[in-house]
């Protein structure tokens, strides 16, 4: 019996003290999951059981869907209770995910601080810094001793993200200086701040991409980053957390997209039937119209393949290879693209790196290829295919494979330099570029050697 | 003039105090980047201006190739400080990056309980929490004042990699609870550490995978967490910083597999033609060989393609799009098992998911290709090509789809299930599979259906 088992068990035998305790205990993240695995009609009843301060922590880390529910069954006072405990950050996440009628009732129920506040930040670009960021972060000022700050800590702390790295203000709100809590306690009380505050800040801008910011965490290892805006005014932080969400959901988004998927933000078994059909069918569809030219190149052959069938044979191996080899090179510049490793003006030394790459494997598969033939298909499986037509495979094979590496390199960087997402040139679309050019290198060889 | 290229102009015209200053202003992970990009002539030189501490911290910022160069270059003076500055996840990174000899000159000017620890360390598997821990961290007794723990932490907590999470563990080192610096802030001087330590404590165990590890981070939005031993005796803890770097390799990595490549944690600029051309030959050979049974499908009909030469236009669309639905498919459920969204027992409801987009997708893109063939192909292009003949495509592009996204499906889950790393079962592979069932199909239908 897992727990959730458990929790419905001692739901339905009403022992709710007992049900109580065991919650009381959990993790919030654990007490989110188990309620969105309960039975509908139990998870208000059984939301309504836990501690106050573990409710709201178990709200801020639910789904979307889940929050909904709850705030479809709570009155007003608990409205207002989970809205006041909830971080700008979650508040504002939230917020976006509900229907129009919910939003509403939310907001007549948040202070008018909170609903200004979220009108702000519902007014940055989707993906940005300032979308993401939180705005309870812990303010000091430059002329405040080691103890002064403490005792502000203390006064502010509870409601604070973090209370690890503050910010030393001026009154403008420009950004003068940040301590962490580290550097206040190993330093001696009568210590002003403007002497250990760290001066060299690097910060980023409420509309930089989200992306960026959480590269800034993976070089630097902070634990927040202060967010500013164009006046360098200190408007909000975004906290590690949120860093590690931004890189694990756009791994996802560029997996997604590599494969020709729309991306979802929704678990794959979260996400219905159709929705599903509709994030991938576009791509299909496009794929499926663009493979024209392919079949086309084979009709213009025509005559050729007709008068030696057996050609046909190695078609589905050469666009196979060349595909792999294309991949093998697009991915790999992709991800590079992606962590800031490559950028546009390396082209030329990636270009010179894959071509030497592909020489390689090119070779390689091009005599392994033809002992196959030679062995296998020659002696074995098919006497029509002959000594000269093993070594045209092999030529086309070869210079299919150098082909599909530079241009699998290649497409991505042109891709980011006119501005589109570098994983959208992945392997569906170089595959299908190169099954086009396979095709056309093996014809134009097959006719010129085999005079057919 | 960019920052590496303006200390180039400082080193040539030996303003070394002028270098100093400026470079004493940055961040160590900045320091570290424009060593790199120095001349190798002039990076112990500019190693040597740093003020000490920041040379410290920019050392455990390089990548591998730059810290070996430098320890080389090191007296055995210098060579103690970096390795007594360097946390103790680090010095093992290095350790294991190192040639032999290299390590035997490390390890004989480290302390006699450094080099006891990392002989333990270095018995961890590769890829398990025991490996990229630190023994760093902050240790307190249950009965301490709050008082006493800040005492603690200003007397020890300079030298541990954090000091907002601390421990409390009993004599025999066993965890008994933990306290964030944010509750010592928070609280009274006089309350004694058992009355509000965490003891809900969530850990990990040193065999455990470090993919785990890093997935309790995404969770649970934690700053750190407790290794333990089989015993459940603290040995050591992971920090959020590590595991912000094992989500973004992973990524990485996961998406080589997918594409073939064999991964390598070396950035793409970094890793040799040669050693490029390795890791991405031997799935190419292996893919190239297996794209043997497509051959001996085709060949097996090859009289119906000589009496119809125009159908083998369309081999490329049909295996084409059944690649790319496969893919879909895989990708997103292998993503899915990464994020720890499905399992195995989910296999049934996957299944049932992905027949229905199938079933869609499949019957969309038929329809469309009708269409297409009659209006594009029949009329246009290629009088060869039958009413019929666009009948039998869209019946076998039909079929091929939902075939395509069943294996995809099933088989990275399959993989799973037998021990295999889920994401080598995607694209490729699955294109190989799909290439070969989509011709089986095309020719079976079409040599049913075209009497050929």
């Amino acid at each position: 019996m897992n727990e959730t088992e458990r929790i419905e068990t001692l739901i339905a035998e009403k022992k709710l003290g007992e049900l109580r305790t065991i919650l009381s205990e959990m993790n919030p993240a654990d007490v989110a999951i188990i309620l969105g695995e309960l039975p509908v009609e139990k998870i208000p009843l059984t939301y309504r059981i836990l501690p106050k301060e573990l409710a709201a922590e178990a709200f801020a880390n639910m789904d979307s869907d889940l929050q909904e529910l709850l705030i479809r069954s709570f009155n007003d006072v608990e409205l207002k209770f989970v809205i006041s405990e909830l971080y700008m950050d979650d508040f504002v996440d939230m917020i976006e995910e509900m229907p129009a009628n919910v939003v509403k009732r939310i907001l007549n129920n948040a202070s008018p601080d909170i609903r200004k506040t979220v009108n702000e930040f519902l007014k940055y670009p989707k993906d940005s810094a300032g979308s993401i960021m939180t705005t309870e972060y812990v303010d000091l000022k430059k002329n405040l001793t080691v103890e002064d700050a403490f005792r502000r800590i203390r006064m502010v702390g509870i409601d604070k993200e973090t209370i690890y790295t503050c910010y030393v203000t001026d009154r403008n709100r420009k950004l003068q200086g940040i301590v962490t809590a580290k550097q206040l306690m190993l330093s001696e009380s009568n210590v002003v701040l403007e002497d250990i505050m760290e001066t060299n800040i690097i910060s980023a801008g409420t509309l930089d991409d989200k992306e960026y910011v959480a590269s800034l965490f993976e070089k630097y290892d902070f634990l927040a980053l202060p967010i500013v805006d164009k006046e360098n005014r200190l408007v909000g932080i975004v906290t590690i957390d949120d860093a590690l969400d931004i890189i694990s959901e756009e791994a996802t988004e560029d997996t997604e997209k590599m494969a020709a998927i729309t991306p979802t933000d929704k678990p794959y078994l979260k996400t219905g039937v159709f929705e599903t059909f509709l994030k991938r069918i576009p791509w299909l569809l496009l794929l499926m119209i663009s493979a024209t030219f392919t079949g086309m190149i084979i009709t213009s052959f025509e005559t050729a393949l007709a008068a030696s069938v057996a050609l046909t044979a190695f078609i589905p191996m050469l666009m196979g290879t060349g595909g792999n080899s294309g991949s093998q090179a697009s991915v790999t510049v992709i991800r590079s693209i992606a962590l800031g490793d490559v950028s546009l003006s390396d082209i030329f030394k990636i270009l010179f790196k894959e071509f030497k790459v592909s020489f390689l494997c090119g070779a390689v598969l091009a005599v392994a290829n033809f002992i196959k033939i030679y062995l296998v298909d020659m002696l074995l499986l098919n006497s029509d295919v002959t000594f000269m037509m093993a070594l045209v495979v092999s030529l086309a094979l070869f210079i299919t494979v150098v082909c599909a590496k530079l241009v699998g390199s290649a497409l991505p960087l042109l891709a980011k330099a006119v501005g589109f997402d570098p994983a959208v040139m992945a392997s569906p679309f170089i595959t299908t570029i190169i099954d086009a050019i396979s095709l056309f290198v093996y014809f134009s060889i097959a006719t010129a050697i085999l005079n057919i």
